[in-house]
């Protein structure tokens, strides 16, 4: 992360929760970390904690055996850093880096004993998820950031170019999943996180894990896959179908089709987040496959896959430029079907800007 | 996991919580809840939760998309399930499972927002992290587990036969830790967790990251290895010699081989875990080497890698059978060398019993 100005990004976080009424931000192993210091630690039941708040200089605190791989983090030299020992009471020690009355937002994810731990350690201090009190704190993607979460989108389209090439007539899920992931890895990404392959009767569970199924002539095929490149997430969905489909398939995909172009084009600036779902389910709705839409129809992606601002009734929050999401309305008939079709979108100054653009039009495979 | 009795799990651990003066217990993704019920979803922000208390059913509450896959769970006949659909507020529907005035032992790794939900949710519950608590709920191995871990820890023995007669000098640590790699997964793990290869001077800092560093004539190198194998961990270290040593490098080598020997032989049901630690330090303290010697002793394992018991100073939680643990002590001269070795034990009904039994003696590799 050679561009990034973390001194920047941790002010920024201080103005938020002074903003918020906190008195500062927690941040554990995970996105949230790597995000201001670009630490990167495998997470375990051993504390590492940065703490950033308006009174006090940034500090982050680490197991001591872990400050060598601290020290040389990308961000080190706009924190000072504390250490504990195998022995001591770790939250003791990372109490030292707190007020005692304060209130703090603290990374969803953190470990639970550890919330714990300083709650007891500081009984007057009061803690909020992050999600909950500053759920926009990582949402605005700056211009390096947008970068390569256009750069992952465009690998996951390549990999869509590629996998709707191969022969799945008669191949089993599992056997599509290795594929792309392979081509995800050919295409630059350094982690593949999901590789949905959804057949058939499969597809009608939005949820499936792929498995051993062969596919069909006649099947709709749900494919869902992403992962990591260069620090950033991608999420793409498109359902292909095996052979020649029906009238009732061209409906069905055509109704998810518009939906997804709907969401999509109800976003600029401005706009609340729950527009975008109603926009998308709307569509579905009026065809009638209102109740066959299961599910939100986005969530926020960046240094994770799921974020905020997630697309859902009841997110009032107003979209702004630099906020990346997915639109991924689907239709799911249980037993029979399944079609979903998902790009990662970001709010440009006007309105909206695809991630991913590899064709929405219906692809017949082999 | 065909032979697990799951409710009998899920009974002792109800009875476990009452003895602690708790309402019951509540396991979240991960290492707790696979052993009460061989579920183990992808881990995101969407709670998952299963409560176990003397007053009511067991109860799981998933998210809805997550259902279908939690109904196929081995343990899912044992407990009732619940679910929480995207939109409502899922800590409301997970605070119908439980006692209002409650207190409850949680999984360490659960997600701090869903406890900071939960404290919302119920303001007059109580909630203290399971290793806080009930830090033995997984401790003490049944006779499937101990079978599991010894072949896991045969699997890692394997291994290391297989490297000690690789290349070692003009090679990368990157190189013998892919040799690592594959030959844990030709040995029947079904991850490799990690592959740390510490060669000469890095051997110095116990926590080295595998690097582009070539391995040379003279070094020590430090072999730390391990992963899953059918569900549960191995871990195991091994110090290898390229070429011939010197005096001083047999000396230390010595040192620690009789350091690990030391605590292996202090293992007994009834001895505190601390003297454990305190037997294997001591070999290195009276050598002159106490200040080189910087981490706890030993850490419990089983599904997950690392958990209780811990082999250090101020544990007082006496061994009992089937327990299992690393006895890991080493010396690192900072800049110079390191030297660690590190076998899984288990309890007996009389003394120890080593899961690793690649040889200790110093081995010479090319």
């Amino acid at each position: 992360m050679p561009g990034v100005d973390f001194a920047n990004r941790m002010e920024r976080a201080v103005e938020q929760a002074r903003e918020a009424g906190l008195t500062g931000v927690l941040l554990t192993p995970g996105p949230d970390l790597v995000y201001f210091t670009g630490y990167d630690p495998v997470v375990t039941e051993r504390i590492t904690l940065l703490a950033l708040q308006g009174s006090r200089e940034p500090a982050m605190i680490v197991p001591i055996l872990e400050r060598p791989g601290a020290e040389g983090a990308p961000g080190a030299s706009a924190l000072s850093l504390a250490d504990w020992t195998d022995g001591s009471d770790p939250y003791t020690a990372t109490a030292m880096l707190l007020d005692p009355r304060g209130s703090y937002a603290i990374s969803d994810s953190a470990w639970t004993m550890h919330v714990l731990g300083l709650q007891q350690a500081l009984p007057d201090s009061k803690y909020v998820s992050m999600t909950s009190a500053l759920p926009m704190l990582r949402a605005i993607k700056d211009a390096d950031e947008l970068e390569r979460l256009a750069a992952a989108g465009a690998s996951d389209d390549a990999t869509f170019e590629q996998i709707r090439q191969v022969q799945f007539a008669g191949r089993r899920e599992s056997e599509i999943a290795a594929d792309l992931d392979r081509f995800l890895r050919d295409n630059g990404h350094s982690e593949v996180e999901f590789t949905g392959v959804a057949s058939g009767p499969n597809g009608g569970n939005p949820h499936h894990e792929t498995g051993e199924r062969t596919i069909e002539e006649g099947d709709f095929v749900v494919l869902d896959f992403g992962g990591k490149k260069d620090g950033y997430s991608s999420d793409i969905t498109r359902t292909v179908h095996v052979g020649e489909p029906t009238d009732e398939d061209r409906e069905v995909y055509e109704v998810v089709r518009r939906a997804q172009q709907a969401g999509f084009e109800a976003v600029r600036p401005g706009v609340e987040c729950q527009e975008i779902d109603r926009a998308a389910r709307r569509v579905i709705a009026d065809a009638g496959y209102g109740e066959s839409f299961i599910h939100r129809t986005g969530h926020g992606i960046g240094l994770a896959t799921h974020e905020p601002p997630n697309m859902v009734e009841g997110e009032t929050q107003p979209l702004l430029p630099g906020m990346c999401f997915s639109i991924e309305p689907g239709i799911y008939l249980p037993g029979r079907l399944g079609v979903r079709i998902e790009d990662v979108v970001t709010v440009s100054e006007d309105d909206g800007r695809r991630l991913n653009d590899a064709t929405r039009e219906l692809q017949i495979v082999a």
